[in-house]
């Protein structure tokens, strides 16, 4: 049987995963398109169901039962982006811990993060660095928004990440290095020695890491850069930093 | 004298720049916001003409006899983000030629890059490292693009940016070590030294360099990731690329 109307409610449930508040509700995000799908599936994510577009379905055979055949007006409505994708899957969110970070020698925290495509990047970066945890400390933006899931490029559930929203919930890195990065900062990245517990802190790039961070940071960096260069961009300078300190 | 109408001469022309097409044919283009056309003008770009959201224009009396006041569905009109900026500014663009490379040591080639973002952000990146002048190769987006100046954050007009259409064009870095970056290269990017003319080749997230590029090549280079990680996103690659080779 095929979906054919956008009306339908099975349509309208899924649509309603493009909004942060259900996705929270539901406990569920979209993957679009197959290389996320493909991802997904074989990181071993837990997947509900696939909308595939009417004979494309032989490509997703790997997600048998879980196959609904739909028309392109559907996969318009259901998708975010401006062409809609060959397939949709509705997936369940993975959910980490304290206790998933107890070995976590290596972590990266960022503050006040709400640009969707930095953060899918620097959930990227992090994984092929060798992070082996990311904080999201204060108000950051929801990683399973669909830019997000996208800039992440299968990146997102690889590694645990977990949000911090008070100060208090720092405590658990008292025993870490902890290093902001600080267009002020007292030594510059390539001097810089890494201990084997290290949290290496990032603000955002309007306002950079809050004085709390500041003080309750162990050293400081800041990379090396012309001088009529104010600042980078925040996935560019996390991809340096971690290069540097981590590989 | 304020500007009232969407449908004034004056506005109609500048709107036409948000096309490629009327940006070439006019050699000008549009900065957006306060800081875009304060870098601008501290950089000694050429400004035309600001339109300033009436009541502000005192912030930009230091283009003085270039202000038009306007209203605020007048820069909405003009600008290309979502919520309209007090102010855009009409400026020429910068010309750049092949004599401009004679003294450039440090290079970046991108080849085929179509995404804006990314590309305004490799502007800024390679900037901030040194990079003497950046050649956009074969099918490359328009740097001129708003959403490109915004990510360069002012970093657009500071080192010469170059087109080359032909591969005979490259003859140019015939004497320059010519660096591919590649997933499958021989070196690890930690191993690599550039020598005093070095040339750094990235193709685009998508496609990768062409075989032309590849064969071009004198070195090739990768960068250390974690094996369940394909790749990293384009600028982030450049700048962990450009910070290890150049800085």
């Amino acid at each position: 049987m095929e979906i054919t109307s956008v009306n339908n409610e099975q349509v309208k449930d899924v649509v309603k995963l493009q909004q942060k508040k259900y996705r929270d509700i539901e406990n569920k995000f979209l993957l679009e398109g197959f290389k996320a799908i493909d991802e997904a599936f074989r990181a071993g994510l837990d997947i509900e169901k696939v909308f595939v577009i009417s004979g494309k379905e032989n490509e997703y055979l790997f997600l048998k039962d879980k196959l609904i055949s739909a028309t392109e007006p559907v996969l318009k409505k259901i998708s975010t982006t401006d062409s809609a994708p060959d397939a949709v899957a509705v997936a369940f969110k993975k959910h980490y811990e304290k206790a998933n970070f107890t070995s976590a020698n290596r972590v990266v925290l960022l503050e006040n993060i709400k640009d969707l495509g930095n953060l899918g990047t620097i959930l990227r970066t992090s994984t092929a660095f060798g992070v082996d945890g990311i904080v999201l400390y204060g108000d950051c933006a929801d990683i399973y928004n669909p830019k997000c899931v996208r800039a992440s490029v299968g990146n997102l559930w690889k590694i645990p990440v977990i949000y911090f929203k008070d100060f208090k919930d720092l405590e658990f890195f008292k025993d870490y290095q902890r290093v902001a990065t600080l267009p002020k900062a007292k030594s510059y990245l390539k001097n810089f020695k890494a201990n084997e517990k290290c949290l290496v802190m990032f603000g955002s790039e309007a306002d950079g890491l809050s004085d709390e961070l500041i003080k309750f940071s162990t050293d400081s960096v800041k990379i090396e850069m012309a001088p009529n260069v104010e600042s980078l961009n925040l996935s560019a300078a996390c991809a340096v930093v971690l290069y540097q300190i981590f590989v």
